[in-house]
């Protein structure tokens, strides 16, 4: 038995057919090409899913289910997607519309969740009952799974987290809101500060590291500069390190789950971000560190997190 | 069938015979007298109850299940009290020492849980099934509901809503962090910047309220003294109103339940209280009013939620 797993972006497509261990066995792409009609973008989504069927040596029969993860709000019942700003669609039927090209089972999921739920099943939270995802990248994204199910929100609206204001009166976030999670501690946030930091200090690592090109910032080039010992960038590092644990323990006090699991960019990082993560995180915990039950991971699957996710959505419907 | 529910607090044991409606049908309570061990205090417990069963001329065959509220962590599944400072317990296996009284499923719960059940069973919650109230009192306390159930966390911490960060480096929380939502949405918070304005300010009408009498501050007179036009007033209820709709507002950033209602001291102000707090809430979501689809509830079984919640716990676990 196979699936298939949908990436819908504002840019690219991807596709992946998945075996029963979870796996990718064919893979593919093509562009959005976002302005045109939804029954356009649709038509290509269902021709790439069928020709990667038959490069595969498939039939559709082979085929138990159809994943799709979208951006934007995403009514997993009615199969439409609400709203998505990057592809001005607006309560879209695309359940139904794909379902014109390609007679199977399909569900759709909000991109977010859908990676947080690949994670869940195929990668490092396959242990777990009880799973959160935080996707450090431009934004803080974020999936909950509790009990094995999605936390969509009533509406479909909810699982927000970089959208939880920990600084009253903050930092402007693209929300509206101020003191967005978002606005401290996405790899955006790191970034900005390590531009403030190349500006105001001239002889920095940094500055060595960017050639004096400011736009060469990015965050592993804080962490690397923070590793040589420069002073600017470990205070960055400190500071980011300090909003990231906040939130993370926000979330330990929210949901409690058995795990957290650290995507985006500066996950790469690993052992230099979770040991001082933890570290920190040991403090913000009522009762210190015999509390800290919830365990601090790296994903695992990176950008096929979505796809693979997308793809093992069907568990959550099949009886 | 009737179910009874016993809210076990540090001063008094409250118990409660609950009918097929979810009403209370006989109500007693007897003094805790905490520092005594455990076995004394359930045994007055289970004493309580079959003085009640009694009383209403009932035999213990037409009770259904005894539900237990008790402050701490609470481990539902194995009916032990993990911890609960206000009692000196610690994995205090309540629920099998209940039984040697009182032979019917007994069913233990975090108090805040189980009063936050009793609104969602039989209160302003019923017609819901993602459902959070917030409790506005000594500290913020919470309870959430999704999808008919409780989310208590992994390992029985979670939904401490009222220690979430909002205030990075802020007011200094009892839990050890900085800048807890408790610090600036419970009672006790307006009382403290009740009782800083009215010696800040002589010949406020906060200090003719309380007749010069600082001890005798409480949120009531806040807002009396507001709705009265002291600008020194309307400005702490506009601060506190500001704090407790950003925190609000993450929890619908989160869950974004279908209602969220308050309770404690503080939400008997209905509509003086929700009225502002709604256009403060609606300037924090994003896409504004049309996106707050969220109802804003007060809740109304007072003290007697976790009574009922308590007794209501069986419906969690009847198939």
């Amino acid at each position: 038995m196979y699936n298939i797993g949908i990436d819908l972006g504002g840019t690219n497509i991807a596709a992946a057919i998945i075996d029963e261990t979870s796996s990718i066995v064919r893979k593919g792409s093509v562009p959005t090409l976002r302005e045109r009609d939804y029954t356009l973008i649709v038509k290509d989504m269902a021709t790439l899913a069928l020709k990667l069927v038959k490069e595969h040596g498939l039939e559709i029969t082979d085929i138990h289910s159809v994943g799709i993860g979208s951006p934007g709000i995403v009514d997993t019942e009615n199969g439409l997607i609400v709203y998505a700003n990057n592809l001005h669609f607006k309560n879209t039927p695309i359940r139904d519309e794909f379902n014109k090209y390609f007679k199977v089972p399909v569900y759709i999921e909000n991109d977010a969740n859908a990676a947080a739920y690949g994670e869940f099943i195929a990668g490092v939270g396959e242990k777990y009952s009880d799973f959160v995802a935080v996707t450090l990248g431009t934004g803080v994204g974020s999936g909950v799974i509790i009990n094995n199910k999605i936390i969509t929100g009533s509406y479909h609206g909810g699982a927000e987290l970089g959208h939880m204001v920990i600084q009253v009166g903050g930092s402007t976030c693209s929300c509206g809101r101020k003191g967005c999670w978002e606005e401290y501690s996405s790899a955006t946030a790191l970034i900005r500060e390590g531009k403030k930091a190349a500006i105001a200090h001239e002889k920095s690592k940094l500055n060595e590291l960017i050639d004096g090109d400011i736009d060469k910032m990015n965050a592993k080039i804080v962490f690397d500069a923070a590793q040589a010992g420069d002073k600017v960038a470990s205070d960055i590092i400190e500071w980011y390190i300090d909003y990231l644990a906040i939130g993370l323990v926000n979330l330990i006090n929210i949901f409690q789950p058995q795990a957290i699991a650290l995507g985006g960019g500066v996950s790469a990082q690993k052992e230099n971000l979770i040991k001082p993560l933890k570290e920190k995180m040991i403090n913000e915990i009522y009762g210190g560190i015999e509390n800290l039950k919830t365990e601090l991971l790296v994903c695992k699957l990176g950008n096929d997190a979505g796809i693979i996710g997308a793809a093992m959505l069907y568990k959550l419907y099949d009886k």
